[in-house]
């Protein structure tokens, strides 16, 4: 694991916890330079920025030996998994640990006759469900990449079957955490609802890694459906297939997922995953799940509703080829879209908006997106009034505020539709500026009372999620 | 409203903020003795006692002009909406004031478009259903007697229907709260998801009045199902009609409601609702939801099931008439209970444990019924996990503690099950004492570090939902 331990090159206190946890977990502990450079960003194109020190936990006793340590000696940390975060999340402070948990892989208990499970913070949902299929149960949640549970709940993430089945924040019974001074709190258990107390589950779930560091997850699963029939729709003009979907979600179509890709993602999927019988048009891809019974008729009701928007044939498959190939298209988008326009990075932005504002929102922002002379595919998560548009940077050198400028208009129409400017990715630091607009500082000043209560020092994940108060002159 | 106001009767602080109220409210602050006597308990059987001051709210700002007050005088405040508690929650503290919020009944908006409508605390479900009516939506959430939206999100309620809908925590958007403060902060907002700070809206939903209290309410809205089925099955052995629940839920069966009486609360509502035509046995009562298809392949399914588990035959049915006065019986089962024993108490135990080990806690406590010699029909919503046994507390003077010690007996029986204590009720007064058994003293130190952060007076429903701290010698 890369050359010998250097004490030499830390600041005091990093030092000072660095000799102590060296010696105790060896060489898990480690100032090896690529491993540190692997620690320092995230997936999305934020500025990184070196952890002094990587410490690999293989348990949550690790993990409280790692606070402890640090709490006594006023030395931040931020926790790493898949690396998947693409708001700047795991990309450490100054003088910082980054505490990986990726190593923690264990699935410790599967109960299929009450639908749950429980796994380590470094599980991820593919694994997992790896594990379950032979069961007939799955976990729904899927956000793109492979995402570890520790961080999916730390960003209260989500995905294409959220739709359906929720986000984290609607399959997590429970958490393990370690606290900032190392205290090891369980919360919630394996009921699944309860009136006991404060729903600390809920408060960890989105927290960042601002509260505590999540160690071990209690998961509500579900059982695979009987049918699951793939389809797709596509649309000269956008505004008919956003109506498409609006529609389905408001009469009530108890749809498996919805998504939309624009003429220029998929212009980009057409190329990456070679979709040759599509044109480079909106496009709406569907997923079914129930009984045939079930099946057959939303897909019946759903079509009726494009064809009234002016869609141009119904295309649908029960065929688990098929609906492989579709939704492996669907999540290689953002990697299409860099594909498409190599050379740039992409920035995701991630709003959302009540359902009934979501057409107005998207033909604003392809609008916007004309306007700014960027190319910036659409795709996402319509049945939850959520999309990403993939914002590609140009290499000039006002490249990148000209992209944060078309993201902050984004925000803005969002906002001002009663929307949020994230439906899935987190705040990180790439959202804060916004969390003022958004929530109001009194919500804030809730916020950053709970933060000073459980992490009085700071040291966990510092400068993310939370904006410093208005007339907060130093940190 | 009663005799004039009675300053002299009151202790300094509370009448330096009498005084205020008074100049500032009139009338809507009273000391009316009867009105006090209205205010000082819930519908459970727990010990009342007098608020020094009853305030009457007609909207967010008096509730932050009276925590204004309060804080600045250090005087105690318990909201009351409906006054259905069963765990003591509305009974003040020595020396505070009940704030009421039962006549902020406005709906502030519909949202049909997005299926959602925004409240103010003192709207009850029966109310907002009735507006709701004509419009084909519905709000899911059904606790027993006439609760405000303020309560029943402050003590995170369900119902019979939490089993397909889930509990106020998946119901509720957004919330306005006024903090001890007299801040007021808003949470949430109107998506459906939102990865944007700590989740403050579930925070709150739970809380009981001691983080803030609730004055407006952004609610999720259902489409009304397009057909409607009620059934139900009765059984010689209690533990048959468990098993086919369990069953139900298991392979995934996406019931409307399953209900469980057993033969004590049977034979009550027999004699109360006037169900002639059904035997004195454990009987399950069933509600189908969806199109006409999805409601007979349920039927079918559940129908199969119960005759595997010696159903006694599947009565079902679409009309109307039929589910009300099912549902009606249902909904008046504590009731029933009262009147089968005139002049006692009754005590409502809320055990909630994992589906797959409900049969061995029913039929456990079953037997703790039995050797306890009370009588104390169950009722409950098994799909959850989740039941009441509604214990009759004998005139006895050591009637009380007998059946507290059948509470105590139940309680750690879904503990030791992987339950918890209450699945809706809440925690109030009355089931303080298995706070440290269920969620350990870590998590509860959590809990009383956001308490003390969000009210460091402790003015907020003092006394309730979090036990003191074991080393505490002092209030």
């Amino acid at each position: 694991m890369g050359p010998p331990f250097m004490f030499s090159a830390l600041s005091p206190s990093i030092a000072t916890v660095a000799r102590i946890l060296h010696q105790q977990m060896g060489e898990r502990v480690t100032t090896n330079e690529s491993i540190r450079e692997q620690h320092s960003h995230g997936e999305g194109w934020k500025r990184a920025s070196l952890p002094a020190l990587v410490v690999f936990a293989e348990g949550t006793e690790d993990v409280a030996l790692v606070l402890r340590t640090c709490h006594e000696h006023g030395v931040a940390v931020v926790a790493f998994g898949g690396g998947t975060s693409v708001e700047g999340h795991v990309t450490p402070a100054t003088d910082a640990i980054s505490l990986d948990l990726s190593r923690m892989t264990r699935v410790l208990a599967v109960n299929a006759d009450d639908l749950d499970c429980r796994v380590e913070a470094g599980v991820t949902r593919q694994s997992l469900n790896a594990h379950l299929r032979d069961m007939g149960m799955f976990f729904p949640v899927d956000p793109g990449g492979e995402a570890t549970f520790g961080g999916m709940c730390a960003t209260r993430a989500s995905g294409t079957a959220a739709v359906r089945y929720g986000t984290m924040r609607e399959n997590v019974l429970g958490l393990r955490v370690v606290m900032a001074d190392g205290r090891i709190v369980d919360t919630g258990g394996r009921v699944r609802k309860s009136s006991t107390g404060y729903d600390l589950t809920g408060l960890f779930i989105g927290s960042e890694g601002t509260l505590g560091i999540i160690t071990e997850i209690q998961l509500r699963l579900h059982g695979i459906p009987e049918t699951i029939a793939a389809a797709t729709c596509q649309f000269e003009d956008l505004a008919d297939a956003v109506r498409t979907a609006v529609s389905t979600i408001q009469v009530g179509v108890p749809i498996g997922r919805i998504e939309l890709l624009d003429d220029a993602q998929m212009e980009a999927c057409i190329a990456y995953s070679k979709l040759e019988d599509y044109r480079p048009i909106t496009t709406l891809f569907f997923e079914f799940q129930g009984s045939p019974e079930a099946v057959r008729e939303q897909v019946e009701m759903v079509e009726a509703i494009a064809a009234d928007n002016n869609g141009l044939g119904f295309i649908w498959s029960t065929s688990q080829e098929e609906r492989t190939r579709l939704w492996k298209a669907r999540h290689s988008a953002y990697w299409a879209a860099l594909a498409a326009y190599p050379g740039r990075n992409g920035i995701a932005t991630d709003a959302i908006v009540p359902i009934s504002a979501l057409t107005e929102l998207i033909t604003g922002v392809k609008a916007d997106i004309e306007a700014s002379g960027l190319p910036a595919p659409i795709v996402g998560h319509v049945g939850d009034g959520n999309f990403h548009t993939i914002i590609m940077v140009p290499p000039e050198p006002d490249g990148y505020e000209r992209a944060m400028e078309l993201d902050r208009r984004i925000v803005r129409r969002a906002l001002a539709l009663n929307g949020s400017c994230s439906g899935e990715h987190g705040i990180g630091s790439g959202k804060m500026e916004f969390m003022a607009a958004e929530h109001g500082e009194n919500a804030l000043e809730v916020m950053r009372a709970i933060k000073k209560a459980l992490d009085p020092q700071n040291i966990l994940n510092p400068g993310k999620l939370l904006p410093p108060a208005p007339d907060a002159t130093a940190a």
